[in-house]
């Protein structure tokens, strides 16, 4: 892998995303965010707990997340009915974008506190497995972290970030979008390009044959309800979103990877997630990795020059988990 | 409303809108305007009088009127058959971007010359009751004013927002738009969310339940005759316009203003804009208020996660009205 | 033409370009370009020989080729089921940013070496007739020129360039866009509005009434074989491709224009350009010059307020020919 290798030294999340991070900050009030400094010394953006972090702001979080390596647009797709609005997403490097800043891989907690950051302070920290796998790291003076959460991280959480990433916590900053916000339902929905490629690393695809993809997904009503909410981003991906992916391979292997990778491949597939996750009783390990991918995807071939197509909407099941 | 006029010191349109209006006298050769310096000593920029004033001019002058703080997008939406070219509207602050700096509601008028003004100037000009309601006011060293006209403003008319602001005449910008004009087609078509804001406002609907919210109408041809133009850019919205909004509130307040929102909820809905105006004799206030609303909207009440829908786009008169 | 007379002394496609074309060198890497020195001192950006060259570093070209005028945008436009990924191109000075840069008219060869110079340097070359019919004319200190090959060019050739534009090589750059590469897929088919604009130059329509324009293309998968990758490009405009035009004239030269301006006007419209190629024997000159035009067309005569609509899309050939 040795592309992601050389771009390692040359591609920096951090550097990328900085000004967008100075952007939310600046203009914070009219984005409806409210900036603070956490008793460690870190700085705090509440999009959507006390704030009310709207559409804007989440798509700019979203671009964050992505190390500011990806666009985030907020589109009007006359796709499904009733579900206009839609991220719509790009990505220079999409490995380093979506694996290397943006998925949600970094578990962290303390007593009852719980959340997955994601974005460029993850590849300083190099925590994950997955760091291996894209040979990607990252370095810098500063760095920032977003969390799916309701709650302002308390000091443990924040000296471990600290710790992970060697910098002290007044170069830190921590960017939290409740689920029930509009900013967090719009920076979860913008994950459809990486859900795509963590499925493609979940199936042994070589990632470094991935030389660029889109991806589009419904943006869904944010939900006061911590499960419907969570559902509803998860199914505007597995019902209603669409990845293309540009890949150097053979035909044989993109047909491969073409059939697995929508939703509709999975043994979970076939009712909104809140139903599927409460059969489980809340625990995301017995659900199907399988599930966590767009409904309809196309892969192209740049070898062969041929596009492979799998999958389709679900826009009853759709409707069903948005509430329409 | 404290959440408004805790923004009021903080979000100023006047400042937000400022280096667009820079990037509209630097680039006025490309973008098709002619700036001038008005005897008055005001600044004038011609979007469409001598100039020609294309898209990318009426886009941009659709953002300073929203005080910098809306983004008007032209996008290639497949929704109608023969008018695919659309403007695409999303705001930070919705309620002030639009009702306190976009709405054309400031009336300017000397001997023959009437105009209705909109931007930043009427946010510092306070001259509307509106801006009680809203409970904004904006500030500045200097500011600008766009008005849909096809004659430069006569120096009383000028005197009146030098007064009004409290600002010297050359520190007033007034850009000019002819309803007659591509780039006051666009212009105008980009209020589709303003109109929606400012029927809840006539509806009395709390506007400081209103946390987001985006719009998109199809944008007509220009046409020379001036009711005829006014008509179709009305029509856009009240035939093909759609409207999205996020607000705190509960579901029966909620479902309430969705069933009274679209256009086809007025009385005088059911033909082309400019025949109503005629039948009332071209006088806009024997015109039902309902009308001037988009044809469809979905409104999510982030309290309970529910979305209400209503309306529906009438493509027949929309293409009667814009001649296809 | 006294119009773009006039802009020819204030509107630079050389300047509106340069801090496009020092985006996309400090960017390299994340954009997936090599840039190197040539042996002759220019500037060379390799965007997809060895280099990757995604989407984005072929959005960024396509609006260097634009002369900094245009936008080039990656779109989701479901208009096409397999083929949703568009580009959408807007300019300022349409006239200028597609016949005066955009359009790859400059015939450069040397030995086995050939290619079609387009962008910002064809303007100060001055080397080809169609600057006599829009009387533009460019200057600059550095300048640059995109070219659709998979080799870089021999001194010869940037020694040729440097005569003619009366510059040292050295503030020379090229851009470097194989057809088999995404970056140059998404330039070529990002012309669909000048392709448009040219066949109204071949149609003889007087060009100084075209005031304003978008299009609209699907992109198609790249293809390793030039003459699949070369027909797809084609049939992307060809098949799939939308422009509206705003004009003023009267409606009978309107819709004159109208009529003969979709491919579907041609004689050897009917099956994918790559067939049509090899039944030439790859003559292009022994094609119809009608068919290099989009699927579908409308024209806003801007005097009269009409619009006349002509063509069809293709999806049937649109499909064969991308394979899909």
């Amino acid at each position: 892998m040795s592309a992601s290798a050389s771009n390692s030294s040359t591609i920096s999340v951090q550097q990328y995303s900085a000004p967008l991070v100075a952007q939310l900050i600046t203009h914070a009030a009219a984005l409806g965010c409210q900036v603070s400094t956490h008793e460690s010394g870190a700085t705090i953006v509440d999009a959507g707990i006390q704030a009310s972090g709207g559409l804007e702001a989440g798509r700019l979080i979203g671009e964050i997340c992505m190390g500011g390596l990806g666009s985030v647009a907020l589109r009007h797709v006359p796709q499904f009915a009733r579900w206009p609005l839609s991220v719509v997403v790009t990505a220079k490097q999409p490995v380093i974008a979506c694996l290397g800043s943006q998925y949600a891989g970094w578990a962290l907690s303390h007593e009852k506190f719980f959340s997955l950051g994601s974005g460029p302070a993850r590849a300083i920290a190099q925590r994950e497995e997955v760091f291996k796998d894209i040979d990607y790291r990252d370095s810098g003076e500063q760095t920032v972290l977003v969390l799916e959460t309701d709650k302002v991280p308390p000091v443990q959480v924040i000296e471990k970030v600290a710790k992970d990433t060697g910098l002290p916590a007044n170069k830190l900053t921590f960017i939290l979008t409740p689920t029930r916000s509009i900013a967090g339902t719009v920076q979860v929905t913008a994950r459809v390009l990486e859900v795509a490629l963590h499925k493609c690393h979940t199936l042994h695809f070589d990632l470094s044959a991935v030389v660029d993809g889109y991806g589009v997904a419904p943006v869904p009503a944010p939900s006061p309800d911590f499960i419907t909410g969570m559902g509803r981003t998860n199914d505007a991906i597995l019902f209603g979103g669409f990845v293309q992916l540009f890949v150097n391979t053979d035909d044989a292997a993109a047909e491969a990877l073409t059939k697995q990778l929508p939703s509709s491949s999975s043994k979970d597939y076939g009712r909104p997630f809140a139903e599927v996750f409460k059969a489980v009783n809340m625990d995301f390990y017995q659900i199907d990795p399988m599930l966590f991918s767009p409904a309809k995807v196309s892969v192209t071939n740049l070898k062969s020059g041929r596009t492979f197509f799998a999958g389709k909407f679900n826009e009853d099941l759709l409707n069903q988990s948005f509430g329409g």
